[in-house]
């Protein structure tokens, strides 16, 4: 598998989580890897690509055919105390 | 200034422009470039987080405050040889 998702034609949708790791704490950063690896299973789940520099930086995309499919991926996956603080990329 | 967009409250929209370093010609390479180095003049521009790995791939997301600016950012920028390769990435 490359690293480009082979994702369809437009019209879809895509999470954006841009993240610097060491910055936030261990639980948060293992949610957001379990939620990862948990896409790859869910319904409407087209695809992802994941970069992170050694300094830390990363960015995760992954890409969904509806907002439906987002939501339901979020509530099947996010514990509550998840939720504000990935809320402002998780459009 | 941080890595992390210092994006405002949703909606806001962003475009996702992922490549490995590489694979394309130059001219496409020093294109995608411009575009990014240029996004920041241009009105309605909120932000950008770029990462590259050292294998090459690599992500950069801009955002931007409405479809119309990503628009304007487009014509004003892209030389009409590069819109066939980069239009998927453009939502």
């Amino acid at each position: 598998m490359g690293f480009l998702a082979d994702t369809p034609k437009p019209p879809y949708y895509a999470v954006i989580f841009s993240s610097i790791k060491g910055k936030y704490d261990k639980e948060y950063e293992h949610t957001a890897e379990r939620m990862m690896n948990l896409a790859g299973g869910q319904p409407g789940f087209l695809g992802a690509e994941s970069v992170r520099e050694e300094n830390g930086c990363g960015i995760t995309v992954s890409y969904w055919d509806s907002l439906e499919a987002i939501k339901r991926w979020k509530d099947h996956t996010e514990p509550p105390g998840g939720k504000t603080k990935r809320k402002k990329r998780l459009v």
